[in-house]
């Protein structure tokens, strides 16, 4: 199985569909054109296809090995990273202050698309780099920006983000890791940290951490929580590297069902010399900018990890010759057809298909609202900022949920083969299955979209949303019949949304248990609503090179491929509006203790 | 983790739904009163909950050991499976004359998902017997059912089957292995068998395998296709065991992704000895018997880890403390509330248990018809052999489909704890998955379904079945308002069956690619009828004990956990209609080269 990056159709979306030579006027896009992204996204997939890819399978089966709090990750993979870093691929989306190449999102999480799905663990190394670089860039002080950054932009240093503890995931206000200021302006950190991404290894000289505290006689709760950097190795002004902090160290590695090139490490922290990010007792506000980077970066990865199950499936099902058609035989002169002759088999992979290309436009769709939030233009930049709160729960939860349901699907093309680790379905679905949890598992984006994101500056958001399909979709009512479908269908799922919006506003108010008990069903039909929206813009920028002569077939396939989008998938709305009206009673009747 | 074996539920479907003690008068139910199954469904509970469940988590981590065609099994097994053995368990319902205590299959099917909850690996090592002793019996000749079937029926000696072979699983034509007479009625087998559940291991003192194989000269294809019964060592007229059989071996172990505790095995057939099961050239007709037994096997498999992985996730909810209700602290003296308070941890649970406790009753209805099978009465035995055929796919498919998605929802209850192997969760899961693949992937399942059970005998068992939905709805029109809804969406989910029987009828002769397109959604759209006909019949069977002044909980329960399957499972049906209702040719206009 060779895993093939998806350059055109990334950049089908980034140039005929997004258009991203119109934002030329934006910041960050002035250097920007059409074919430098081109060269960067083609120079990317040979990096992806012929050096992270291969390091997959290796990273399932060895896994990360500890050994005395060091930790030494699979054969191959610490070569690997320098490679990457030597090449520049970790600067790419970093500030040209701190020598990054100040790339916008769009660029960033198209490249992105193509190492998860090259290898999840391994861009999981960089991946949270990236969120600690941008965490500690939106807080830290002048003064620790300049000292930790620049190696972070680079790659050449790891990051981390250090939040969950044995008592607390999901709710951090139960966290218990002290920090005891030494009075030299540093603290002395002290608890335990686990599930802790990248937490040790050895493909850097040091690792940044960030790590929530609580400063000793803080409030209780989670308005008692700070942000703290505190490095593996200290380093000195001049930016060399001095002492190990040796209060930080690896306690052990979490054995998972998945993703095991990644070492995801319990941290021990005992009087470890850290220094504050940002303002005491503020630590939450600034986990946020990590969390929300990180969320998207999730859906990315579980999204991106069906595209490569799905390439995996198609090539079984090329190979495996299995039955005759059921109009006639297909390879009269072979022992039997191969299993694409099969409608069941073909259902399988359009849906992963449909739901990979959807999400691939999903994806940097939304990569263009963060760009946009930067905007010249206020009212753009505003819209932008709402849009990437109102979207990014949806884009964390669905895409991982389909991205998981896509390696599923891939797994049941291979038949009993794929269930042997012999072929690498079983890796992917293991692997894809940890995206609808981490970061911020799927219940909590469903609750943080219904109870936070929705009613967030009078629901300006989700009206915004509203109002920009509408036009978009009276813009194009006078669609061609292959184009008319998909309009239809986002106007169809679009106004089942916006029921259940105004069913929220009706039942949730009165009783939050109905927005908890609404939330995940609703989230399903935000998430129909927004890959309907991609594929409506999909399938207009297909239609227009068809009508302008083109016999590429790439254009017929991608509208056949939305069809199967339109008619086989988005039908699951109306289910998803018809549960979530039922309320909250069915679920909180039942007595706790008979369950 | 303590696995508890759902009796109440059991026995609440055996004696209060379908009333098995009305059923004296048929053979086999003789000496069979609802005391006597409860007696041995509470001694069944206390072997798999004392004996087989703590075997679970050891036989994934361990797995199995192949040493020079030698295969050992994980610590203990050895020792539980002739405990079992001892206990009589296997024997429960083999046949009197083989030492079997002829049970009727809706005891084995209730004792059968206690075994396979508690550890479907371990369940395994009978169950592949059992469908060997139901095969062997079916088509072997008295001498060789009185050389085997004692034995095997006591569990003293195991039982395979073998058809897979590395160039065909689903399309069993391409079968190579062949099989040379030797001129004294035996045969000469030789070729590569591969998956072969329990193929080798060291519980017992010989393993009889049935081997699909081709004898010299028959025609190709399907029909040239003999089945042999190749024991590993050979039995000498007195019963007693002779030499090994030296052609038979195993030849190595498939590593997998779940099952660890079950031996998959490559069985080398090098001039093995073998003798003719039933007729030349008939051996696909005779391995159906054992097909269907396992098809049966694996939809309970697959639904009862489910019950298992719900029960897990329970545990994980009730202790877990995180975050606080959202309508006020249910705990406040505790640092957080139990994450049971949350409606979208409950909605995973209830969305688990509703189709556990369905799909229970579902199993157990259809063993009574496979009970029913064996009546005196000619139409009832003519019904109930229809029924088997038409349900077994549906069962197959449905329950494995959706005791994984139970299974995935029950590691999703435990957040990223649920994701590493600490917690049982993601040994269900991987577990579980392969059910929705062996036996008959759920595709092909599907395609039974719509092209072979539906048109047989004219529909004539499709008619059956709509007639007898109709009829117990009109019987239960005047239902109570807590019932009314259980009928209504029966009445609602058959109508959506009926219409899509229509629609294959009028499409799938016309292009047989529509069938082949439509029919995993037309198996789910009966899957969700039978549930709701299922839950029906509970739904009335409980009502009636609060009708009639019962204040256990229990049945107030099962009416709660009811109506979670009428309001949020059963509105899928819709979904699945308008999918199926599209046809073939989204799915069949993609050319093979652009996928």
């Amino acid at each position: 199985m060779t895993y093939k990056a998806p350059v055109r159709d990334l950049t089908f979306i980034l140039n005929e569909v997004l258009e991203i030579d119109r934002y030329a006027n934006q910041p960050g896009f002035a250097d920007v054109s059409s074919d430098l992204v081109g060269q960067i996204l083609e120079e990317g997939a040979k990096f992806a296809e012929e050096v992270i890819a291969p390091l997959n399978r290796i990273g399932d089966q060895e896994g990360c090995k500890w050994d005395d709090g060091k930790v030494t990750g699979p054969t191959g993979w610490k070569e690997a990273y320098q490679q990457m870093v030597e090449a520049g691929w970790p600067a790419l989306s970093a500030l040209p202050e701190h020598g990054g190449q100040g790339m916008p999102s769009v660029v960033a999480m198209a490249f992105g698309q193509m190492t998860a799905a090259a290898s999840a663990a391994f861009s999981m190394y960089p991946g949270l780099t990236a969120g600690a670089y941008w965490g500690l860039n939106a807080n830290g002080s002048d003064e620790l920006k300049a000292k930790y950054l620049p190696k972070m932009a680079t790659g050449e240093w790891g990051g981390t983000m250090n939040l969950t503890e044995p008592q607390c995931g999901t709710d951090l206000g139960l966290i218990r890791t002290k920090a005891v200021p030494n009075g030299d302006g540093s603290y002395n950190i002290t608890g335990q940290k686990i599930w802790i991404s990248s937490g040790e290894h050895d493909f850097t000289d040091n690792i940044i951490h960030l790590v929530l505290a609580r400063i000793e006689g803080a409030p209780e709760g989670i308005k008692g929580i700070s942000l703290f950097v505190v490095p593996k190795v200290f380093v000195n002004d001049d930016g060399s590297l001095g002492e190990r902090n040796e209060g930080v160290g690896c306690a052990g590695l979490e054995h998972k069902m998945g993703i095991h090139g990644n070492a995801t490490c319990v941290m021990a922290y005992e009087n470890a010399k850290g220094w504050l990010v940002g303002t005491e007792n503020k630590g939450m506000a600034a986990m946020f900018v990590m969390m929300n980077e990180a969320r998207l970066g999730t859906g990315l990865q579980g999204l991106s990890i069906g595209t490569a199950a799905y390439q995996a499936a198609v090539e079984f099902a090329n190979d495996r010759l299995q039955g005759r058609s059921l109009t006639g035989a297909k390879n009269p002169d072979g022992p039997a057809d191969s299993i694409m002759v099969h409608p069941d088999v073909r259902r399988m992979l359009l849906e992963a298909r449909a739901i990979v290309e959807g999400g691939q436009a999903f994806i940097l769709w939304t990569a263009l609202q963060a760009d946009l939030q930067h905007s010249n233009d206020g009212a753009e930049a505003q819209k932008a900022r709402d849009y990437m709160g109102l979207i990014t729960p949806v884009l964390k939860a669905y895409l991982t949920d389909k991205g998981f349901h896509a390696a599923s699907l891939a797994m049941q093309v291979h038949g009993g083969s794929g269930y042997t680790e012999h072929f690498p379905a079983s890796q992917y679905l293991r692997d894809a299955r940890i995206t609808m949890i981490y970061e911020g598992a799927n219940g909590i984006q469903a609750l943080d979209l219904v109870g936070r994101k929705l009613p967030a500056n009078g629901g300006r958001a989700i009206m915004t949303w509203f109002a920009d399909i509408d036009a978009f979709v009276s813009e194009n009512g006078d669609a061609g019949e292959t184009v008319k479908p998909f309009i239809d269908g986002l106007a169809d799922a679009k106004k089942k949304l916006q029921e259940g919006t105004m069913w929220l506003m009706q039942n949730g108010m009165q009783n939050p248990d109905n927005a908890g008990a609404a939330s995940t069903d609703y989230l399903h039909i935000f998430g129909l609503t927004a890959l309907a929206y991609c594929w409506a813009q999909m399938a207009i920028a297909a239609q227009k090179q068809v009508d302008g002569g083109s016999d590429d077939p790439y254009y017929a396939n991608k509208l056949m491929t939305g069809r199967y989008f339109v008619e086989r998938i988005l039908p699951d709305a109306g289910a998803h509006l018809a549960k979530m009206k039922t309320g909250a009673e069915v679920l909180m009747q039942m007595p706790t203790e008979a369950f």
